[in-house]
């Protein structure tokens, strides 16, 4: 079984390393060796420490790796949309399987790679594209198939878990948490994919692709990131018995015509320190699944890091070479439900507002006048002094609602920004989980 | 697809609900539809609620219903050896397909059905098998595959976990907790099987052969349930930091002849409450594996009732059932590596040992001396006033090793009842889990 692997980074350093190490374990589990053809790189010579591979197997010449007869597996560990598309494009289309941890691709484009992945008959894996190193598509893929899942639940970005954990042992606001993340390695150069929820979008839409047999994109997933996220708001978040979390989010619905639908968001909320996902630290991941039968499951380790994600590759390319020795491939992703992707606006979400309002009589009248007039139901309110300004005239105001339509509770929020009462909303955040 | 259902309690109603009510994402998820072309029963005429099957499918000829032509998978879900077996080997050898939720027989006699699997053509598949809904076998089959998994931990007794949570919340002694279990339906009127931890070891022989590729029957597992587990070891993990779990442990090693082992074993054990697998409660069940490339990973769902494992029975029958559509089946269980199973003396375990003991000098340096003649290294001493006896005469010792052999931590306990200035041993427990 050869393979060419695309891409000899950090990943792509530790799949020659694994293949190396383990190579009589591969063989023995495969039926057969596993064999480096070929390393597409940018550039040669480049030092990439004492790689166990002769020097003559680095090209440039990726497509013309991917073409030769010889090659059975083509590995992308590159990232990005282009060229990663087109060479992968053109490997399925010749009947190569791939093995890839493009994540930003898969929800790019996921539909044109499983087309011609069909059309050429090999197999298209990215277990390694979502949660790193845990194994979760396999699980989604096929061992709930029996099931119907209803939410999908997740904490899919290490860098934000990191930053957000950071912030709730400490105190910490979000430049010095992000500040720290970067110092320790845990955040790149530019935060932008990861602060700003991108990454984690990708990896909703292929989440909710596989639970939902539906195929869903990255620009179907409502996005909000973390920089918003303040020390105010983690103060709140712990008085409530909670902690703040980026979630992913798919959930199964039904809209007002009474059509099924999956709504799929990214932003960040608070969840009941009770919750499964409230224990997820640092940089780990977890992914909470909610099915009719098999009830709640919680999957949950790395979420990057380039032996991770390695081991989520290998896993791969073990069952595609052995679909290859077969001679069958996988099944292929169903998308026949393809359920309608909701607007946030339309999303059930609940919300945690603490307001600093004046301190006499009506004021809470007037504000619950506000949230009646969006028809959203208040679940509990606390009144306390004004937060962190202590005698200072004025008050808190603390509401949790029941679940609304988004735009419901946005709209409510707007409308308490502009009563002269209030002066100001300290903290808006959803609430996730049931306590 | 025409499926024959060998038992029709609890789990074999639930699949009997699910295939009805998902009938049509069945069909799709599978390019088939799932039919039950009979369900096999030790009486007919028994009330099983409104099952939305026709009557005239009951029969009470299980093996006439499996030599049937027209019948392509076989699901059991009788539980116990025979006539399971019996009827498992008839089916594979018919080349049917299989899926079972059978620990014990997998645990007593896995390689006889493998066997007969591979002779037949038909595949085996066994998810329920193990800690109910949480799909586990296919990440340990598949996504695991190409990396090297050096520990399994686990928490697979749902009856168990229920007994040790609600000592460790409320306080209460076994046979309290035990009967609080017993009576909301957690633990069966004969509780043997559950707190003396057979189908824990049962479970744990299925997991270590997966993980190590390595054949591991119930026999090879150490095993020791919780009955002797006392409030006092409860109180005595709490001042550490710690809970006390039935766990499952599979570990590789590496015996004095520097030949690769693997040693499995089921008993009681603290662990620190920051380990993921601490904050499982209830009934629930868990398992946390530890490889090379992947880290640290944890799977987390229900682990018994007729739905969740009705869910993983389901997923099964939609894998096999595309596999004989596709024509294929599964690779089969590897066992290549064949590591030696090491007895329970050999397998390297840390102690937690407190110790009533008289309060004069010289004490801590005999007790310290047993140690050391054992050959056991201490990690920390605590000295305390005698435990729960306040003002009485004597001192609490409270011991952690490091790792060593089990046998030579044994008989560093066994010495130390013997010594005459201790006056009891009022806990000993093995703890798991760094800090």
């Amino acid at each position: 079984m050869r393979l060419a692997l695309l891409g000899c980074g950090t990943v792509g350093q530790e799949v020659v390393r694994l293949l190396h190490e383990q190579s009589a374990d591969l063989a023995a589990r495969i039926g057969a060796p596993l064999e480096i053809a070929g390393i597409a790189v940018r550039r040669l010579g480049r030092d990439r420490g004492d790689l166990p591979v002769d020097e003559e197997l680095f090209t440039t010449d990726a497509l013309g790796l991917i073409k030769r007869d010889d090659v059975d597996v083509v590995i992308e560990v590159v990232g990005g949309i282009e060229p990663a598309r087109s060479w992968l494009v053109e490997a399925l289309h010749a009947g190569k399987s791939v093995v890839t941890a493009n994540k930003a691709l898969l929800a790019e484009d996921g539909v044109a790679l499983h087309e011609a992945a069909a059309e050429g008959g090999g197999d298209l894996y990215y277990e390694a594209s979502v949660a790193g190193a845990i194994p979760l598509l396999r699980p989604l893929r096929e061992s709930l198939h029996g099931d119907r899942i209803n939410r999908v639940t997740g904490i899919v970005n290490g860098t934000t878990n990191f930053i957000l954990s950071a912030m709730d042992a400490t105190g910490a606001g979000f430049a010095e948490a992000l500040d720290e993340a970067t110092a320790l390695g845990y955040a790149e150069a530019d935060p932008t994919a990861d602060i700003e929820g991108f990454d984690a979008a990708a990896k909703a839409a292929i989440l909710a692709s596989l639970a939902f047999h539906t195929r869903v994109g990255a620009a179907d997933v409502h996005r909000e990131g973390i920089t918003e996220v303040t020390a105010a708001d983690v103060a709140s978040a712990q008085a409530m018995g909670c902690t703040i979390k980026l979630l992913c989010i798919a959930a199964r619905g039904v809209d007002p015509t009474g059509r099924e639908t999956v709504s799929v968001r990214v932003h960040p909320a608070m969840i009941p320190r009770s919750h499964p996902l409230a224990s997820v630290g640092d940089a780990f991941n977890a992914v909470f699944v909610e099915a009719d039968a098999a009830g709640q499951l919680m999957f949950y380790g790395q979420g990057a890091g380039g032996a991770p994600t390695a081991s989520a590759v290998l896993g791969d390319v073990v069952a595609v070479s052995r679909n290859r020795l077969a001679g069958v491939r996988a099944a292929s992703e169903s998308s026949y439900a393809d359920l309608a992707v909701r607007p946030m606006g339309e999303a059930l979400t609940r919300y945690h507002v603490s307001l600093d309002v004046a301190d006499r009589p009506g004021v809470l009248a007037s504000v619950a006048g506000v949230f009646a007039r969006h028809d959203v139901s208040i679940a509990t309110v606390r009144q306390g002094s004004a937060g962190g300004s202590p005698g200072r005239d004025g008050a808190e105001l603390v509401i949790v609602t029941h679940v609304a339509p988004d735009a419901a509770l946005a709209a409510t929020v707007d409308e308490l920004r502009g009563l002269e009462i209030v002066r100001s909303v300290t903290s808006v955040l959803r609430v996730e989980g049931d306590a």
